[in-house]
């Protein structure tokens, strides 16, 4: 991660229609980070001789693994510092496979009162397969923010 | 992690009213992990002096932690292996602080038709507020499966 610096978008500085990406490579490490972190073992993201025989064949990633990115897209991008998280829904429409190139967005439907936004919520795949959909409700921050963002590593807990 | 054999709960054995619980004590590192595998480096989650400025007073756990516990129990304990999850709502309530002693439940409120499973899941503090609630709806296993739980270490990534 770089020294990045995290910026808010108010909400009076919101549109309807603004959105935002990110795109994420599914590796290995994204699976094994998400099941020590939750402890969610389930072998279907892990051994892939038990794997092979499901439907999907092969191991994948947490369906909240593709649900953690729209918690990143509302935490650092739009609105960023200063949001809080009211709700979330997920619908987890297929299997996120190591090297999928994951896509998520997230567009914004409405401005409520009390500075709350509604956010389409969408993870889609290199082939635009939709892997993951759901719809967020924030408080959106009405102040500027701009604050550094933290330089995460896992050296302390390894 | 224990060397533990993971046995499901196939669609004919689940019963209406059933449910799993698990307790987990948020630590920092909890939150460390949660923001390097997601990239979700919002300061209300690392920084201190930051949080002390916002409405929660100190860092919290991000929000899709709570709901990566659900996860957990639908992966692992009820139904466990060979569950494919369909969809999660998620109501964020209330933040959870370093040290807080969360108790995820997911309780069978609905058997339906194709093996289909609907669950109630709360997530709750030591003093017994909710601060995570929300539905699941999930497709049950129908063959019984017993497998190895991985053994997960990080030495490998940090």
């Amino acid at each position: 991660m770089s020294d990045n610096i995290l910026n808010n978008v108010t909400y009076e500085e919101i549109k309807v229609g603004q959105s935002v990406t990110l795109v994420k490579q599914l590796t290995a490490n994204d699976i094994l980070l998400f099941g020590y972190m939750s402890g969610d073992v389930n072998p279907a993201h892990f051994n892939h001789d038990y794997a092979k025989g499901t439907m999907f064949k092969d191991v994948i990633a947490h369906g909240m693994w593709s649900g953690s990115l729209i918690s990143t897209l509302l935490g650092t991008q739009l609105p960023g510092p200063g949001t809080i998280y009211l709700s979330q829904s997920l619908k987890f429409s297929r299997p996120v496979y190591v090297g999928d190139v994951v896509t998520a967005e997230i567009k914004v439907t409405e401005k409520k009162e009390k500075n709350r936004v509604v956010f389409e919520c969408t993870c889609y795949k290199q082939n635009n397969e939709v892997v993951t959909s759901g719809v967020a409700e924030v408080i959106a921050p009405t102040a500027k923010v701009s604050v550094s963002a933290p330089q995460l590593s896992l050296k302390a807990i390894a």
